[in-house]
């Protein structure tokens, strides 16, 4: 089987990002996916063009190889800065960021058979960044829902659902207290869902769906929302599972323009200890071989890393076991070289 | 024993709303609880002053007793209404929202030993109403975060830890992305811990609460928190322990004026037909009972409720069992004469 080398970029992030950056590539390697790292590290000093560490070179790098994987940034602390990891999305007009939130077969957890995707308005809505003090002691922030981009996330989320074979799209929102705004979002969301005939359409309050989320998560298929409600229900679906540690996302741009992340912290207490877990990173990365098309190598990875968690002996410490990251790497090398 | 009567305003509500009414006018009566209802309906037309279906009397009524107990109200579809439940919130500028959320003995669900107290903001933040289209397609909703209401519901969420002996208030947040408003809320939180050094005091983002909350609930105590946060956490806290039938609230303004209220639905699919469950609205009377200082009633009422779900052979549909409304309300009240 040859393939053509194709290049993505590599943030390896902070903290713990290098080496679990490492425990990917490692596996990668050992699979035969045909990547070329393009390892891009942020500024040391503020790019005026960003407002942030990111730099031009690190968009360029995306913006030329169209494909890319993140590990954790820590913006640093300070006045005016803005979020690393935002500034990507935004500058790269990442528009949905898709977050799979799965049981993990003989991880147990208090749920059995979580199978959601939270599909995630990524520019706009509370995130716009625009705030201001109108007289002391009263700040005002700005949520701002525009058709343009509740539409064509939307229309990812519906696209998604049929692509995967995916019977329901459900909206969250709080229309009934935001009437414009996330009335706004869900019109649009209707309007998609007319051209949708073979997916099932329904809306529910978002303050609602987290109370069917945690009594029952079967009730959902894929979900889609607007900025907040995506950062707040993908954090409580990954609660279900066992945490941010085992759930990868995707943030997809136009043409197919994408930068899969892992979104858990950087963890500096463990950091350079060999002790992090790489999962939500290599998941992150098989969502990333999926949309390269690399459907087979992505298979044989993603399985044996599943594999090997089944298993339970090289867990690492996030899931109750003692196994190092290079312990858990290893094994999952094993089982892709038949030896695991 | 005899206490002075103490008039409370009682709006029974809609859909199952008179029926889960009657069920605590009984229990209290069967528990010798002093109160003599003054019911309040809302109007069948809009009322010019409060753009809604409450009335000045309906207002009037609760500024005047200074207490009342409400159940659960639909406002009707229709464009330029503001929903019931928010106009008298505001109108009677109850500025703190105390939902209590305890796993019932007895009653399995995934959590054991759930004991939170989330405490809302309950007048401002991104329930403002404050919202436009810019130009088409594109609409702005102001989230108002003011240092009164920050500060005055940050010391009723110390004063709440103080007097009930709890030991650790935490305020959740998106101070990363909101940095003005969240940071002005959490800034106003840290002021008012710094005169409480009895009650310790820690911050989390909000969506990492989440996900502690679904995995350890046991990891927080008291919750304070905007408006909007605190409409989706205390929805996801009662889901951990059955749902919005069990769970009261409390919404408190100045001088002790206080509105307690059953925060699910209307239910209109089983209105009518004596199959609702008064749980939450009893134990939202409950709350009413020890904020006059009728803990012994308060108490018996509570205790009796908590036997007769716990034993099991009483419950409504919504907790798997086969009780009607006055089923259950009978058991209760059976319990409290000493015959359950
Ligand atoms: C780190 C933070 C800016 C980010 C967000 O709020 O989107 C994170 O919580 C996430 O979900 O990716
Ligand atoms: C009915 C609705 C307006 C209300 C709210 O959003 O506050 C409800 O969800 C609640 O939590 O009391």
């Amino acid at each position: 089987m040859s393939t053509q080398p194709i290049t993505a970029t590599l943030f390896p992030g902070d903290g713990i990002g290098p080496e679990i950056s490492e425990a990917v590539k490692a596996i990668f390697k050992a699979a035969g996916a045909p990547i070329v790292w393009d390892e891009q590290h942020l500024g040391k000093t503020v790019d005026e063009r960003t407002n942030s560490f990111v730099t031009r070179e690190n968009l360029d790098s995306v913006l030329k190889h169209r494909i890319g994987l993140k590990g954790p940034m820590t913006t640093p602390i300070g006045k005016g800065f803005r979020s690393l990891n935002l500034t990507l999305r935004k500058e790269l007009q990442l528009y949905a960021n898709v977050r799979p939130c799965f049981s993990l077969p003989g991880y147990k957890t208090k749920y059995d058979n979580v199978n959601l995707i939270t599909i995630r308005e990524n520019t706009e809505g509370e995130y716009s960044g625009l705030e201001h003090e109108v007289v002391k002691g009263v700040v005002e922030s700005l949520k701002v829902i525009t058709r343009g981009a509740s539409t064509r996330v939307a229309e990812y989320a519906f696209q998604y659902a049929r692509d995967n074979k995916r019977s329901r799209v459900s909206a969250l929102h709080k229309a009934n207290i935001m009437k414009k705004a996330d009335g706004l979002f869900i019109e649009c969301c209707r309007e998609v869902a007319e051209r949708y005939p073979d997916i099932q359409y329904d809306e529910e309050i978002v303050d609602n769906a987290c109370m069917t989320l945690v009594s029952d998560p079967s009730k959902f298929d894929v979900l889609v929302m607007p900025n907040l409600y995506g950062d707040i229900v993908s954090d409580l679906c990954a609660g279900l599972i066992g945490g941010l540690g085992l759930t990868p996302s995707a943030n997809v741009g136009a043409n197919g323009l994408a930068l899969m992340e892992a979104v858990h912290g950087t963890a500096p207490d463990i950091a350079g200890k060999n002790l992090a877990n790489p999962t939500a990173l290599l998941f992150s990365g098989v969502m990333m071989l999926r949309h390269l098309g690399l459907h087979d190598i992505a298979e044989d990875i993603h399985k044996a890393a599943l594999a090997v968690i089944a298993e339970g002996k090289y867990r690492t410490g996030d899931l109750g076991g003692t196994a190092t990251c290079s312990d858990y790497t290893k094994a999952i090398i094993d089982k892709l070289q038949g030896r695991g």
